[in-house]
Parts: C-alpha cells; sequence; structure tokens
C-alpha cells in the first residue's frame, strides 16, 4: 500500500498535508533522494543518506537528530508500507514560516516522505533501448546539490517527451554536462566515458555503482569532459537512474548510435548492475 | 486579518492545504506575483497580472478563464481581508499528481494566495540608505520567468543578511544583472542606468514605473549593460521592489557610494515615486 509521511504522520498521498506557507511550497526551498528498494533491502541505502546529508549542509538545513534520524524515518515506512520493491521519495525542506527570503529563525525543517510499489521499468525501453535529445543546460550553478529547484529539468523532459524520446542530454559551452534526471556514458574505444564530479552536475548513486562494476570487471572506466561530436560519434550510449538503472541509447535527435541497438558493453552493465541489486 | 487562499477556499495561514505530492511544493513548479495595494487599490495591477500571464505561458501552465480569473480571485480576495495597505502573494503551479518529472495530464493547476498588512518600510532605512554586498549570478538562464524556483536568491540574501546587509547584488561574467528580490540602479554623470531587459532578469514591476518617471521628469535614463566596476564608481545607486519601492544604497562591501549618504536623484525618485503611489 503507497503511503504519504509529513513531520511524524503517516497521511494519504492525496490529504492535504502542507500549509500554503511552507519553504518547499513557496521557494523550493528544500533537497531530496528517491531510494530503490530490491526484496525489501535499500539499494545502496548509505549512499543516498550521505548524498541527502551534503545537499542539507550545502543549503545549509540543519537536520535535529542528524541523518540517522531520516534513516529512522524511511526504515519504519518501509516496515508500515511492506512493499518489498519499492520507491521511496524523502524529501527536507527549511519548513513553514511567514514568507520571507532569509531563513527563518527557530523553524523545525519539515521531512515530508512517500512510499510506492516499484512498477517494473518497461522492458521494451531495457531491450531495445530508447530515444533522447539534446537540449542546452540551463540549470543553476551548482547541480550537485538534489534540490527541489527542478523546473528546468522538467521543461528539458517535458521537451524530450514531444519529440517522443524519454530523455534530454544537457549541455553547456559545448560540453555534455547529464541528464534531466539521469546520468549519461558514453562508449569509445572500449572505454566507459562520464563527466567528472563538478558543481555542475549531481553525484549519482547509480553512477558510482557502475563505476564500482567497471572496476572490479576491469572495464576501462575515464572521467573527462566530452563534446556533444564526441557523443554522436560514441560506439555506445547510455543512461543511468535509481529509477532506470542502465539504460541503453540507441538514438539521439533522430540519429542512430553507432548501429542504433544497445551496445555490447551496455548490455553487459545492465547485467552486471542487476546481479548488484539481486535481482 | 491576514487571510490565506487556495483553489477557492479561504484558509487559515498555518492550515494545512496542500498534499505533499503538489509540484510547487515538490518541484517548485510554478509562477508568482507580489502586488502592493494602496489605498484600496492595487498598484499597477495589471503589469503585475500580465508578467504572471507571461510567467505561466514560458512554462506552459494553462489557466482555465485565463488572467481574467486570477484578476477576480484577487479582488475578491482583498474585499474580504478589507486591508486597505495589503501586500498580495499569489501563486500558480502544475497542480497536485503522482511525482514525475512531465507534465501531468489533465490536472488543473492549483492557486493560492495570502493577504497580509504591509507593514511600512523601515524609515530609517529609507531615509539612511542600506549596506548590500556584491554576490556572484549562480541562477538559470530564464530569470525573466517568476518562477518558484527561487534557491540561489535565498542563499544570496542569506549571504547578505549575515554581513549585516539588505541585499546581494547579482554579477555573471563581470557584469551587473540585478539584486536578489530587487532591481539595481546606478547614477553616472546624472544618468540614471539600469541593465537591459533580457532572459537573465525579471522585468521589474517598480523598474517599469521608475523608468515612466524619469521620462515624465526629462531625467536621463539608460538601460545598458554595466561592470561591477562602474558599480563602485557610481555617484548613486538604489534598488526597487514592490516591497522596497526606491531604496538608496549607501555602501557595497563595506565601500561607500560616492559621501555614503542618499543622492539627490534618488531621493527625488522616492518622492515622485511616493506620488504615484497616492501616498
Amino acid at each position: 500500500m503507497s503511503i504519504g509521511f509529513i513531520n511524524g504522520k503517516y497521511v494519504a498521498l492525496d490529504e492535504k498535508a502542507v500549509p500554503i506557507e511552507e519553504r518547499g511550497h513557496q521557494f523550493g526551498d528544500g533537497v531530496y533522494e528517491v531510494i530503490r528498494y530490491y526484496n525489501g533491502e535499500g539499494f545502496m541505502l548509505e549512499e543516498h543518506l550521505e548524498r541527502l546529508e551534503k545537499s542539507a549542509e550545502a543549503i545549509r538545513i540543519d537536520l535535529e537528530g542528524g541523518i540517522d534520524s531520516i534513516r529512522t524515518i524511511i526504515e519504519e515506512g518501509v516496515k508500515k508500507a511492506a512493499i518489498p520493491d519499492c520507491s521511496v521519495y524523502l524529501q527536507i525542506t527549511r519548513g513553514a514560516a511567514e514568507r520571507n527570503h532569509l531563513f527563518p529563525k527557530d523553524v523545525p525543517p519539515s521531512v515530508s516522505m512517500t512510499i510506492k510499489p516499484m512498477a517494473p521499468f518497461s522492458k521494451e525501453m531495457l531491450n531495445n533501448g530508447v530515444s533522447v535529445i539534446t537540449h542546452p543546460d540551463e540549470r543553476w550553478a551548482n547541480c550537485y546539490i538534489k534540490s527541489l529547484n527542478l523546473l528546468p529539468n522538467i521543461l528539458a523532459k517535458q521537451a524530450a517527451a514531444e519529440k517522443h524520446a524519454y530523455e534530454a542530454i544537457l549541455y553547456k559551452d559545448g560540453k555534455v554536462t547529464e541528464c534531466s534526471s539521469s546520468t549519461i556514458f558514453i562508449v569509445l574505444n572500449d572505454t566507459v566515458i562520464t563527466t567528472p564530479l563538478s558543481k555542475q552536475i549531481l553525484p549519482g548513486i547509480t553512477r558510482m555503482a557502475v563505476k564500482e562494476i567497471c572496476e572490479k570487471a576491469a572495464i576501462r572506466f575515464e572521467e573527462r569532459e566530452y563534446t556533444t561530436e564526441e557523443l554522436f560519434s560514441a560506439d555506445e550510449v547510455f543512461l543511468t537512474s535509481t529509477t532506470s538503472e542502465v539504460l541503453p541509447v540507441t538514438h539521439i535527435d533522430d540519429r542512430k548510435v553507432a548501429e542504433g541497438t544497445p551496445g555490447n558493453l551496455t548490455t553487459l552493465l545492465m547485467e552486471l548492475f542487476k546481479a548488484k541489486t539481486g535481482q
């Protein structure tokens, strides 16, 4: 059963739960995580919690009880929801206060969460790969923070959908950064390449998992900037995210990636990732 | 009496009114306006409504009933609140829907509003001027949209407050853009100068009023880009916003603007603006 939670109480997903003057609602003043549970186990839960802690610190939201209190909220929620394969969405905002840009004084942060069954990702998309578009990266300078300011991501992903594509590959100054809600990798000369971590991109948890898998399997892995020209000349392209796992890209802006079918290294990484999640 | 409003209902400001899965709350997926009423009259109400309509169009929120429906909500709310000098905050989000970056289908936008008495702006700050800081403009590429993605603005204004300053002047590539929640003007050689409208800055309503006032009063007015060096060498500096009206700046990063007192043209514009509002 899907459940909602906010500040110590379980609520229905459509229940009124937040006042108008909440800093999530009026400013997007908060941070979040999406965590995948496989067979009752939170996949890379500690890495998600660590990133959440860093995001909160970066925008200076103080968590009373620290990140341990969040782990407890998630674990109790998952137990209550009793869905072995679920998706946990958890956000922390700077709380409810009279509207003012400045941080409110003596106002506790607000923690809300939803837990839902995880619908299996489209087999067709996993098997056949997806089409994507390229799109300018119009986001702010601190995308390493997983914040609620997601309007540019929404507009980019919507632009993709309207071209019958799954995702938007973002580029800035001719270089690929990431996608609207995924990390992107290319394969060139049997080397898996992805943009290095910086303030401009989110340190993806599935990105981290793929890096570990490549190291263990002795697959060449390189973190470096690359251009949109290199993207179009890649032998393989794939995306990663908590929701889509490892997902082959076969078309970019209606141009085929190599032969227009999922690549060999991509297929191998999909299998190795599946194994890592215990599937 | 302060009042809240959401989707056809009046609510208390601290009342739970919004579900967790509302796109304002989870994505900052919305736009807003703040409108000042002077003695029962909405100051430049039509200009605010027009800008709101443009913001909504830019992020493709469709208003059923168009902007006229919003005017009616505001006018009825102000009548009910019965506060002749009030501040109306109104936001429109893409509504409540299961969390997904893509625009939800067949979901109506959500309109919320607060109306509060307008506390007179600090006389001391108006008479003596304010201190401000300079701060990198880290915002996204489409700041002409008055969106709820306000995290960079919050962080810049908080950085100012922690240096005992009122505002943060934002700069990008060595050029001044605007402030975290104000427009900025400099005076050089008896000419009032402000950054030209572009996708990078908000078309301020008070900015528009000051431009009109300058034209009527035959004060030289120029819209052009200027550098932070020009800012520091200005004869006068002032800010405008719906809340602060015309506000002199006397110190920037602890350096005096000219003699460190409000300038003559600034003082004149403060008076002319006051007259325009009927005060």
